[in-house]
């Protein structure tokens, strides 16, 4: 007989009435009726319901067990009275009569329950994440990560990628993000860095004659710690191929989205990979307001600047007399209601904007009455106009932003989702995906005046060398990311594989020639040998897993995750070093000022 | 029409005649025969002859290329004549007649020659490594480990084991290794550590629940580098279960294990797990001179200490008298020549031993004569006891090691392997597999008199509780490795998840329990909260590719690899950090002493 068991508290049902089984488990509940102990033992396939009435020989040793105690017990698999089967429970319809009892683990007194669904502070649960890791939803998400990582690799692999583990102790890359260091005892006073990410590692693999790579790789940055960023190291679906071209790449990691998406969604709607609309940066700005829309939400905000130029309303008539201002609207179908509309106002005021102009339609015997202030200011036949244009009726509203579009762009998309959201115009149950396209290779310091990278470095600028002649404002990337649902959960590139052009591209960011080869020497010298076309991207983990369990933290998807001021309370990191540990690195640390 | 390819470089058959195709890839060797460029195109998978001759429009453009060059050609297959097919190319029956080419990326001269054998100074090879990885057996090296790791999850799937990650900047967890340190911004002055393994995280995923852990974890030592490790990152299949015992463990890992050598051993025979057997720490020690012996070697040593005590071979008989002395034998069978024991005798020597003593029987008459100077010290009816002790007869012969078995062990170790393999009985197409059970769980300092763990803190005794109340020398652990040919693949243990236990374990070996609090408090707080039972094991996944590409140098299977003084020569890791980094971190590099 084994030692510990011989079924999970999943596995009896009605055929095993009768059987001596060996089960061993937690002690998730345990309930006193009429003298008769009743304990649900919880493993991590199930709970069993096990009992032990006062005839038994082993009932003083029952009555001592209390919650998540580790317990091993012997007993006989009993049907349960029609009455008392558990429909919801895999092994509902038996109990088992407890001969035999040993505990393997007791528990002191518990910080955090682990049945319900009682709260608890965050630091509570991260001090004793093994207790919070045992509760119902802890334990669906885990698995549920682990198998979407699996799923992906299965699909790559469906796909002939191979993957291949790049360095994590290596050279300083940098990226954007601040690098974590690590001291060299060998060199003591040199460094090594954990990498941002193993973008030059696989690009360096590709010029390597590798083909098609792939690493679920773990990635290092110093961040400051946010909802949906782990502050140390998170896990990315790292990919990239050679001979590509942008379409090639869309064309292998779109089906690996929509069938993990497929596969974990819980029945949530998938759009289909053929069905993913590629919309050019500059639309998606103008239209959404970001450049991660959600396009569950379907309004789509519309330019409607010449109607108020010269109009009555002074505010925005003034703003368009500026250089590089507009009125941009943002439809709201079946939002045509006053209180509605002054919440929406208010939004805006509490996102810093002096509010947010609106216009409703009401029913007037059978014609669509414009109504609220604004409206009265341009007159009928301006609002009338608008009305059109955005082809809206009786019972719908439009908001008005007016000014530099990048002054209210980002309040204007979260007013979308927002009056998406309460108007239910967003269906909740769809994840709705989209390739954001045409990056602009630059862009304009604005209190500067200076040109830098817009986003990745690396990427090849459309139109090739000539294209960085002109101005590098009009620049763009074979740059993409992967909307979905208001999150990015792709960014990539076709890579800009030929030394001058990397050059060029770097020197109109105000980077010299040496500058580059010091910065990113191990890609630049390797381009001089014989560099394929190549391109690809990558995909958060976390995020993915984030939307599939359906979380708005990043700390419910991760096994043992720092807090947000990037400590771990369970294993007490970071902690003071040992001073001969920072002799053998040559270091000191310094006193704060 | 795709700008870089239709067919890979291995795709192109007889099927194929006439067809206008397109291809990319590195010109691998290009050849002038008679006027017509014969160029081997060189991807990831394979080879294809493409040739262009001097009426071709694009001759001119063909004949600038060098190797390694990579490049699109557009062309039209042709079959080759019967006598120009060359059998040992999947595309050896055609070659395509060159219409078009594009040069993707130039090569400068190339520091390392990617076609043919060359041997290349190894920092050479690193420091171009894209370049080396190039060449057929690193393409080979790489694609095999990648499907080694492949064919490990598939398995552990296979046996619903699930993948979770663990923290890899975490806190320092002392396990005999030096820590890598990463000073922390958020909290100057603190640092996290890169865990050597995720030995704490995965007992705590035991206790919070979970069932079937594994995970392909990076691991990080700061240790001095060596053939057969790498000096920074290098990564472990590592497993751990709950309510298990040890041969639980066994059962599950075995099968990944002889599954995956018959798959990636080219042929080689693969002992069955049923048939691995399982050896006491000390009667490997007895027999094989080591912990990880190499079971394709049949000789076994025996003590033949009482054919000496008291003999007339003074060395032995003195020896004999001081207490935990021995006489070891290594029976050499068909090394019975005077020769061959010379060169064994001098093989000791060279490792620091005085020498190594020998019998070797020739043919008399039909009968065994022992010959060398011990047989006759020791007179004839002595050594045939030790004759038939050992079953040896005419033409074989046997070693003599004595003293402590400590102070010979090792030679005798080394001494049997290369017997076995000079004398040509060492099968070398064969996975040899043995468990190495019963560790002592303590040893003593030979020089200091204390006791100290001599494996894994973390270990089950045997016997539990009440075994520590005894002699600790005594005591052995559920403690166990996978010795393979002569290297140590796995390694593992039944853990100690009581708490009692393992503060007197850790008493014993002279650590109080506010230390082991100290160092080990993430885990001895979850153990007080209803622990299960729990083991698993790790395995060397570099050392695991190594042999099945039988390598001898683990940087032939690590992609890019660190050089002997852990530098990265081709990324240029480490490096001097920027002094605002540092400030950041609130570090200063002290002087040189």
């Amino acid at each position: 007989m084994h030692a510990y068991r011989d079924h999970t508290c999943a596995d009896l049902r009605r055929d095993h009435v009768g059987q001596e089984v060996r089960l061993a488990g937690w002690v998730h509940r345990i309930r006193d009726h009429g003298g008769v102990l009743f304990v649900d033992l919880r493993d991590h396939y199930g709970i069993t319901q096990v009992l032990c009435d006062p005839d038994s020989g082993v009932f003083a040793e029952v009555e001592k067990l209390r919650s998540e105690w580790c317990v091993r017990i012997d007993g006989v698999v009993k049907a349960r009275d029609d009455s008392l089967v558990n429909p919801k429970l895999p092994t509902g319809e038996i109990e088992v009569y407890i001969r035999d009892v040993e505990v393997l683990g007791a528990a002191e007194e518990l910080p955090l329950i682990v049945f319900g669904d009682q709260e608890y502070p965050e630091e509570t649960r991260l001090r004793y994440r093994y207790l919070d890791l045992r509760r119902e939803v802890m334990q669906r998400n885990m698995t549920l990560r682990s198998d979407v990582v699996r799923s992906i690799r299965q699909r790559m692999w469906a796909q002939d990628f191979r993957e291949y583990q790049t360095p994590i102790i290596t050279a300083s890359s940098p990226e954007g993000a601040r690098d974590f260091l690590v001291p060299s005892r060998l060199h003591p006073g040199k460094f090594y860095a954990l990498p941002q990410a193993p973008q030059q590692f696989k690009q360096l693999i590709m010029v390597s004659g590798f083909d098609k790579y792939f690493q679920i790789a773990p990635c290092f940055r110093d961040e400051d710690p946010r909802a949906d960023r782990s502050p140390t190291d998170f896990y990315q679906l790292d990919m990239e191929m050679s001979f590509v071209e942008q379409q090639d790449v869309f064309d292998a990691v779109a089906p690996v989205m929509a069938g993990v998406f497929e596969e974990f969604g819980g029945g949530r709607k998938v759009d289909a990979p053929e069905s993913w609309p590629q919309i050019p940066y500059a639309e998606a700005l103008r239209k959404y307001g970001t450049d991660k829309p959600d396009l569950r939400n379907p309004i789509e905000m519309q330019d409607v600047s010449e109607h108020f130029r010269g109009s009555g309303f002074a505010i925005f008539a003034k703003l368009l007399e500026q250089d590089g201002t507009e009125i941009r609207a943002i439809p709201a179908p079946t939002g045509g209601s006053r209180k509605f509309c002054d919440r929406m106002n208010a939004f805006a005021q509490k996102e810093g904007l002096p509010g947010m102009g609106y216009i409703f339609w009401r029913d007037k015997d059978g014609e669509a009455e414009a109504a609220g202030p604004l409206a009265k200011n341009i007159g009928p036949e301006r609002t009338e106009a608008i009305r059109q244009q955005l082809n809206l009726g009786v019972g719908d509203a439009a908001f008005f932003l007016g000014g530099k579009p990048a002054s209210f762009e980002r309040v204007a998309a979260k007013a979308r989702t927002t009056i998406g959201d309460e108007l239910g115009l967003t269906d909740q149950d769809r994840f709705a995906f989209a390739w954001i396209v045409d990056f602009p290779m630059y862009e304009k310091d604005e209190e500067t005046g200076t040109v830098d990278f817009s986003h990745n470095p690396f990427s090849m600028p459309q139109g090739g060398h000539e294209a960085l002649s002109g101005d590098p404002l009009a620049v763009k990337g074979y740059q993409y990311d992967l909307a979905c649902n208001g999150y990015e959960l792709i960014s990539g590139a076709i890579r800009n594989h030929r030394l001058d052009t990397m050059f060029k591209a770097f020197e109109l960011a105000g980077y010299g020639e040496e500058e580059v080869r010091k910065r990113f020497g191990g890609m630049v010298n390797a381009f001089r040998f014989g560099a394929p076309p190549h391109g690809g991207c990558a995909a958060g983990i976390d995020r993915m897993v984030m939307l599939l369990a359906d979380e708005q933290n990043i700390r419910q998807v991760i096994m043992f995750p720092m807090n947000q001021r990037a400590e771990d309370l369970m294993m007490g990191a970071p902690s003071e070093p040992a001073s001969d540990q920072l002799m053998e690195l040559r270091l000191r640390v310094m006193p704060e000022e």
